[in-house]
């Protein structure tokens, strides 16, 4: 058994990490921690996992607690991942990062974006970002993976096919993306509460995200030409997924683009590309760790539109740290993680 | 391997069936029948199921279908299962009906509430009520389970306690419970179109809903003397959950009513009594099969409250079958059924 | 035109105030105020106010700001309007308290349930609960009124006929409560963010709510005998609306209540007693000042079931505002509140 | 008073119809058809119209019906208004079509989205498109009005002001569209009940919408050179409210877009251009007859976005059509439309 320990518990990847690894048959949470909430169980605090961790409570989120596990997950917010990293590689535990923190390549960048320096420069050069549908091999030799973001998962696996075969004007690549409000995280605030964000649509950062710069990194490693891209996130009144609506000016009008992505994507066992003509749907993927897409060519317009779901909290971040986790370990890919979603 | 059979399967009783038996280790689904989508494969239907039964397709719901199925699960209209369960139990399959038709005792008030005579009554009166908090030891041995409703799912478990201890005034019953709106059905109705569903609480049935009789029979086997019941059902904005609010007039006041309910439910894999002052929600029983319960003495009245919550879908409905198919078949109870609820 | 001041604008009483005084044909708001957001446009707060209050913005909370105003709504916690009534109503300005500190007669009560002393225990007394169905011509004289809370309003008004009458056994009523998330407030707290409420049906303060002794306030001031009263109140996922489903075990079995209803409120602008059988759903009151009933007697027991809908922000707060604003100064009782409810 | 005919007054513009002409100040409904509801009255099918509507019932589609009104709105489907018009326009009743009769400009066009030849060519030709933004001289002399669809309405007012002053890059438009489920109408469709549309996001006509023509027939008036546009649907779970996200490659990157949009819009009642770096929310025109704007530049990208709100049901279909009632009957505009948003 993988023993594993959480940094971090409380928030909604925390708590998914949790109800997925419930279900995982090699591995096992062994510690979880959270500064604030130490002391209580995580039963108490999430009745969905009574019965489940009858026992397991929040500690004190020092070394100690992380001792002997041989996966840490950072389930907490950026920066935090980056001071403790180096005690833990040390100590012969891998570290899955599911914040920012070893997402850009670029220290500079991470500064930039997140208003903080970058601490851990050495091993963020040494990190590996942690999409398997394109890092697969590096993740399984890593000691450290910085897990992408929601919004970067599916606008990148929606747009690689086309920039790996060079296809499109990468001067005007659009990505809509709309997310369910738990994207926001487990948060206090005020415009994430009920009477403001249900029954409503709206768009925010459109100024520029933090994501931003971590698709356009991933982009343009798979362009030959770097990329120029436009990326409206919107709030839509749902508590899980994604749905990104991706827009790109085709070059070569005569290209077989099913052919492609179903080609691009034929052994993945967590990227679902949909047959021709098909409307992909964020519940179709709700608590599961799939990425559906679909590409379509609109009528009187030369731009290919890509349609591409998934759950945020999933495929969009804790499944997919646990895909990493199964690639880092040496268990198959699929482990724990064979639940199909849940309709309706 | 228990070779199982759905009859009747585009519904949301269907689908939760796939969903559930996908993650089952000892069962297998055979057949799926649908009169009206007979060669659409299950995954073209459901784009949930894609990867999960990548061949599955629903088949004409002749007795051909079903030949060699160990179990047959209904997830039919009212009447149907009574008649087709003659022909299958003689074959040696199991059934399982998901609707009403072997809920009811009386066939008398199968009619007056349905609408239509009992057709099968002899095999009615071998069938048994499919809860296993009640029925344990019958469900094993029998050949024809009537799946409980999923209101009287959650009322019974609310009032047992209370009634087999003799502790309250029969006389005054009041259930006031709140079901998503998946409680209707997998049916096109304008009440049910999201415009008028959403943003929006109604009572309905208040006159006598279908799930009354089946309730009273119920509570009436567990007391000694016949009760009398309100029951008032509610939509309430939301796709899964039944929240019962459950009041009786105490007839002792100095009775240990959380001693009782956590006396009675100890050995139950499906009930969880929740501690003193707990307030469940339906979102901790989210996609799960689990009744969690919760008992109050509400200031200023000799009234006692109980909470229940479930799944309308799942201990309701699909689960709660799928628990009784364990029985039946002499698999553990809980298998394929551990999955943690899905929250937020 | 009365000249109208609303103390502490930025919450969702205040904001309501806001968008129905914008239609009120006698009435002009002058100055609105918030410590935290003076200087800030209204309209810049809550985008759809923009074009109505083009020049609105918040100022400090201080005397000055309220004077000339023939009114003063009090859109603020619990404790503000017992600091300030005297000095206003000493200057001739008539005091309004969407809060609760002039609903409760008895200063014990009032510091039991809300932790603080009263303050001002003279003006208390001399003060008026602002209920328009049971106390008009004492509202039309009032300096202070106390209104009504949300639960409250809605309760009162399904029992208030049958108790009045004496018709029902005052030891069991039972108030089961359903409330949209706003009526919780304009908060950010945990509970209340959209992935926690969303999809999701909770009881709360089961316990004791403080909208409890003042239910109980008024049902007593109805009834001949003191009643006693289980008030369950749930958060159901929608953002306006209450819907109270009360019972009570009936005395006289024989009683008309429907003409009873009809008779009791034949009268009143804002309370609309529904056809025999029918059964009222919150948004068919969205958005408008009127509280709907339905009277049922459920079969097989000798509980009568009532109905009361209202829009917890409208008939249930602001609105009620406006109707005894309308009162106290002399206008129309209906004026500036005739709009329809918003369907769908 | 203008008298007021609404032909198939069941769906969701008839009932909104009522809603609004119930507080305009110089129009009063006098007949209301309905073929198979005739007879019902419209309180008794919409609960929220109770008291403000006690006598109208609806009646037979005849022409009886409709005589003697000054104006007949169809809320019909595709196809009625074009059978009917010509009788009330001889008759000197003057025709707002809320559907697509009156809309495209070409019957070929029309024969071919609408899979039905136009009946009634030469009034199609002597109608006028009801967008009084563009339109407001011809729509004051007209007999006939094509009310504008949701989409097109939103879509057109979002780039108009680029096209008219020819900045941007015709070739690569791009609509990207999300709308409330009211905009699919009153219909018992399985797509739109509850728990399949409910916590979810799905694109839609992919292939190609019937809105798609109406917004490309305006948008090239508007254009020096004809458009090609892509137009993407969404359905996102929440009741009313359209949000256009508009792109387009800017050809001149120093054009000051703010001012550009003020002063396109700078005289009209119902566009409101937000301040710089707003972020319109559907909520904020809830109910109301207005459409937000804001224009950004986001970095990176020679593309300009536009986020343009309105409420489907108001600006988007009845209100407008009350706009236009008004400029046809000699009122003044904004008549009957001055209620703010219902916010929260």
């Amino acid at each position: 058994m993988v023993k594993v320990g959480i940094v971090g518990g409380t928030g909604y990847t925390g708590v998914e990490l949790l109800r997925l690894l419930a279900q995982h048959p090699h591995a096992e949470v062994r510690a979880i921690t959270s500064r604030k909430d130490a002391g209580t169980k995580v039963a108490d605090m999430f009745a969905s996992l009574r019965g489940h961790y009858p026992k397991l409570a929040f500690v004190e989120p020092d070394a100690a607690a992380l001792a002997g596990c041989d996966v840490a997950f950072f389930a907490t917010p950026h920066g935090v991942a980056m001071a403790q990293a180096r005690e833990l590689v040390a100590a012969g535990t891998k570290v899955i990062d599911l914040a920012a923190d070893f997402r850009l390549r670029d220290p500079a960048e991470f500064e930039r974006w997140y208003k903080m320096p970058h601490s851990c420069v050495d091993l963020l050069q040494e990190s590996v970002y942690g999409l398997p549908e394109v890092n697969r091999d590096a993740i399984r030799k890593a000691r450290i993976v910085g897990n992408p973001g929601c919004y970067p998962t599916a606008v990148q696996l929606g747009f690689l096919p086309l920039l790996e075969a060079g296809l499109v004007d990468t001067d005007h690549l659009i990505a809509d993306c709309k997310s369910g409000v738990s994207g926001a995280g487990r948060k206090a605030e005020m415009n994430l509460i009920f009477p403001e964000a249900a029954d409503n649509f709206a768009a925010y950062a459109v100024k520029g995200h933090r994501h931003l710069p971590e698709i356009v990194q991933g982009l343009n490693r798979a362009s030959a030409k770097p990329v120029k891209l436009v990326f409206t996130p919107h709030l839509t009144p749902m508590i899980r997924g994604i749905f990104a609506t991706l827009y790109a000016p085709l070059k070569d009008a005569s290209a077989d683009l099913q052919a492609l992505y179903e080609r691009r994507y034929a052994s993945e066992p967590f990227v679902d590309v949909m047959p021709p003509g098909a409307l992909p749907d964020t519940r179709s993927v709700r608590a599961a760790n799939v990425c559906r897409i679909a590409v379509h060519r609109p009528p009187g317009s030369d731009i290919v539109t890509v349609l591409a779901v998934e759950d945020n909290l999933v495929k969009g971040a804790a499944g997919q740290a646990i895909q990493n986790m199964n690639l880092m370990c040496g268990l198959p890919e699929t482990a724990g993680l064979a639940a199909p979603p849940v309709l309706p």
